[in-house]
């Protein structure tokens, strides 16, 4: 193990970034100078950002360090996707305690540039310093798109029909499932924990990854959404805010909602309400979105795959509220529990 | 007393960035959506990001809340200014512990704005977040510049002029009177901190400007320098980045350093070398630039008012290596020590 202090900052930014390689003609400058310049010429720039900290949004307990990386760069990277964007460049700000050894933060940036790997994305910057406890993780993700490509959030209109991709609640049950044989494993330390059969809900959990994919599949389909979001907070939470900046209602329906049978399966082992899972379970990070009623038959072929797109209801004047039909035909106002749920 | 619990995340965001008007026609779509929106032109993109964490790069027991939010965006303005560019946008992220009430939250968010005021810079996103203890400022700071005027830390050459802009030393000299009163206080709670006549000091620790003003002089001035960077671990750290990366050498002059009065007498009254504060002591903020000999004349009328720019040497070749000639003529061999004196 190699101590951090034998490096010093500038020599752990040399050996994570030495061989970075940028796959953008959009990265002029990288790491190295005050700041990064990034040349979109006549597209839009795009940004995000999002603060990761041990102990609030992450458990090393049971999160491997290469998985915390891909996690931190994905979610980022699925914010400009959000925005029906291309995600081209990334900051990593990094905050270290003590008790890392260089090895371990090689490790975490290790996922990191898988993620940057996997879609395309140049590390461009960033910031490396000494924490007084716990890994504190900083991501800025930046994209490109063209003006009239870019899908904010108030767009949706009467009669759009509402999206989602892949599926909902798995992500928050692979949590439920980490959570649960912790415990088990702290009072018997000797056993092997039970995810046999349940490797798809941790991979949810531990390695999601970013509709990319769709962004460019919509593109290629000709279909403009009216309004897009990522599902980090929960289905509900979620719409509410499409709902909200929109000005309109919305009818989702309960049997349409997209759910893995790995995950109802473990909603019912322990005793979860699995469409509640659905509605209220975060970082899916699934896109969500809002597409005319005219575009239904363009996108009708991108619903045949389950892990594309489910159309799960459609926009409505305001005044309907935004509301769940369930299965048996009553109405259910959502609500946005996100927050409530610790997945912030 | 607010407890942030009682506002939620969404609405502590609400309350700190409700009346945020934009300043930069180049802010499409600020806080409110996955992503900012940026609309750079034919202009370039810069992007920077900093991290202070509570305990490493700063002490609540001394820095108003206020003062930490203006510091916090300086720094990263001063990173935009350290291109010759012009700074646009801000990006804002905290993590709060249980300690902080709302109103905290937002002095410190009050001294970030006005320092965005002060600047021009619009705060277009973030992320707010609790934290287990203590508080994380994240940073990003975008900015604009035409292509040819974007000035790397790799141009320097010889025969350039090397200038600093303001005076050197005094922002660790304030941290230094700082940290003595605050043994003092802790020795005696019923006494005062002996900081009158020393207020400037106080200043360039707890409230440092960045050096936006030399970039629109040095244009207007139609000086285009040919390396550049703020100067945030210390002159001899930035000079040798500089030297490093443009492959040349460099002549300083100890008498040509800029120093404050008030900086010598209080170096003088703790026993401290002021040319060591000068040349080691960080935070000062202020820019270091290379300029071509054939600038000489223009820049001279920039030298006339103390604040402005200080000719300091020239850049030789990379064999002469990177020396302070002294004012006994001896040449000493400049050392980046910004990381040992803790100003990271």
């Amino acid at each position: 193990m190699t101590q951090i202090s034998q490096l010093g900052e500038f020599g752990l930014i040399h050996r994570l970034t030495d061989k970075l390689k940028p796959h953008n003609v959009s990265t002029e400058k990288s790491i190295g100078d005050d700041a990064a310049v990034l040349s979109m010429h006549n597209k839009r720039t795009l940004v995000t950002t999002d603060l990761l900290l041990e102990g609030i949004h992450f458990n090393l307990e049971y999160v491997p360090l290469k998985h915390l990386g891909y996690k931190a760069a994905v979610v980022n990277i699925s914010d400009i996707c959000a925005m029906n964007a291309t995600p081209t460049q990334l900051l990593v700000s990094l905050g270290i305690s003590k008790r890392f050894s260089v090895e371990n933060i090689e490790e975490l940036y290790s996922g990191i540039r898988l993620a940057c790997e996997r879609y395309g994305v140049d590390i461009v910057g960033g910031d490396t310093c000494s924490s007084m406890t716990g890994l504190t993780i900083s991501i800025t993700c930046i994209g490109e798109a063209k003006k009239g490509d870019i899908v904010y959030r108030n767009g949706a209109k009467e009669n759009d029909l509402i999206c989602v991709t892949g599926n909902l609640g798995s992500a928050y049950l692979g949590l439920q499932l980490l959570e649960r044989e912790r415990i088990v494993m702290q009072a018997n330390p000797e056993g092997t924990p039970a995810f046999e059969g349940k490797e798809y809900l941790l991979q949810r959990q531990l390695k999601p990854e970013a509709r990319l994919d769709i962004v460019e599949k919509l593109r290629k389909a000709d279909i403009h959404p009216t309004a897009m979001m990522d599902i980090s907070d929960g289905l509900s939470s979620e719409l509410l805010h499409i709902c909200t900046q929109s000005g309109v209602g919305c009818a989702v329906y309960e049997d349409k909602l997209p759910i893995d049978y790995e995950a109802a399966v473990l909603a019912e082992e322990m005793n979860l309400n699995i469409v509640t899972c659905a509605l209220n379970g975060g970082e899916d990070y699934e896109l969500l979105f809002t597409i005319p009623l005219s575009d239904y038959e363009k996108v009708i072929p991108l619903t045949f795959d389950k892990d594309d797109i489910s159309i799960i209801g459609h926009i409505t004047k305001a005044e309907y509220g935004t509301r769940m039909i369930a299965r048996g035909g009553e109405e259910i106002t959502l609500r946005a529990q996100g927050w409530d749920m610790g997945n912030n």
